[in-house]
């Protein structure tokens, strides 16, 4: 069945799920990217990005897995870019280049309309502006049976648990104390909430942990 | 060197150091054994409480050393007993029975004066009424070049961490999802505070990070 999921999501042992500071020169806040050494390393992102190879085990297992089945992805204002408040043109076009590493229908949340963004390799960024739930049914929709992506930021990732509507979530546990940046669970009751940690697996550089919904 | 320590300190994967509604019926708190199921399986926890035989591997090793060149303790109240405000007299002796298994001095943090408790196995509850540096203090001359290691709980820990004191932390990460309870890391900036995370080792049932002080 069709699932709603969040994959290969890197996580501060103290919790943070992205740096303090989010800017141009820091889309993953200050300090963001010593949360996603364990990714960096691995075999799938490096051919994703032509850095030649990278390595394989544990780590490249789950980083291959999170594009496996997804169908379309759900992303934060924030994640798709540093732009504030109603769009001054359509320049910004997001991190990733001409061609986005997602290849699917991508959904992002913004309170200002735009018109959908196509880019090379499949990728197509629709703007949602009435909510999470319009966004998860257009993405479901989307999908055509595949799985739903919940690509972040931490605000959007909480937003869908307080709802209820992961099924599914896979965060890699990295080795760095963050001190500061978005928490991912504070002030959240996971337990309360139904959902239990179903595994947790060593890898290289990071440890995984799949939480699912009860 | 004579180091201040926190070893073998259980954490869930949200964070929590200890389960909610601490009473009698839970020294841990709602839920907070399961925090403890890697060390409960351990031969070293099992051979301390007479259960026989237990497991020897990664996780037995750290509980091991959690023991080793510990000179003196220092608890919080709450982790001494449920007893809150003045003592109503000398009947409560800890949550361990006649022998404690903590062979050393333990200074204990109350706002309430009583006589210090010598109990079997050469443990000795003295009862610190002036704070935290003053049991930091007794515990380092107590302890005689050894480390003082701080048993917990939470707020003794944050305590101590705000305040530097702590060289050394021993987390053992668990595969929980508590939910609510005491939170060991909320609104502490441990980068801030000097800390770096030395090591992430996985254990058979727990991730074991070594936090140092710069």
């Amino acid at each position: 069945m069709s699932k709603v999921k969040v994959a290969a999501f890197s996580l501060s042992v103290d919790g943070f799920g992205a740096g303090p500071r989010q800017d141009l020169q820091n889309p993953l806040g200050v300090r963001g990217p010593e949360m996603f050494a364990w990714f960096f390393q691995t075999d799938v992102w490096k051919k994703l990005y032509g850095h030649g190879e990278g390595t394989r085990g544990v780590d490249n297992d789950f980083a291959q897995r999170s594009f496996e089945n997804v169908g379309a992805f759900i992303l934060g204002r924030n994640m798709f870019g540093p732009v504030r408040g109603p769009w001054p043109d359509d320049s910004w076009k997001g991190w990733w280049g001409d061609e986005p590493p997602y290849h699917t229908p991508v959904f992002v949340l913004t309170h200002h309309a735009r018109a959908p963004l196509p880019m090379k390799g499949g990728t197509t960024f629709h703007f949602v502006t009435d909510g999470i739930e319009s966004a998860l049914r257009q993405a479901k929709d989307a999908a055509w049976g595949k799985d739903v992506r919940i690509g972040g930021g931490v605000s959007t990732i909480r937003q869908c648990l307080r709802g209820r509507h992961i099924d599914e979530l896979h965060l890699a546990l990295s080795p760095v104390l963050m001190g500061e940046g978005e928490h991912l669970f504070e002030g959240m009751n996971l337990h309360e909430l139904g959902y239990t940690l179903d595994r947790a697996v060593a890898g290289e550089n990071a440890t995984h942990l799949r939480i699912k919904k009860a």
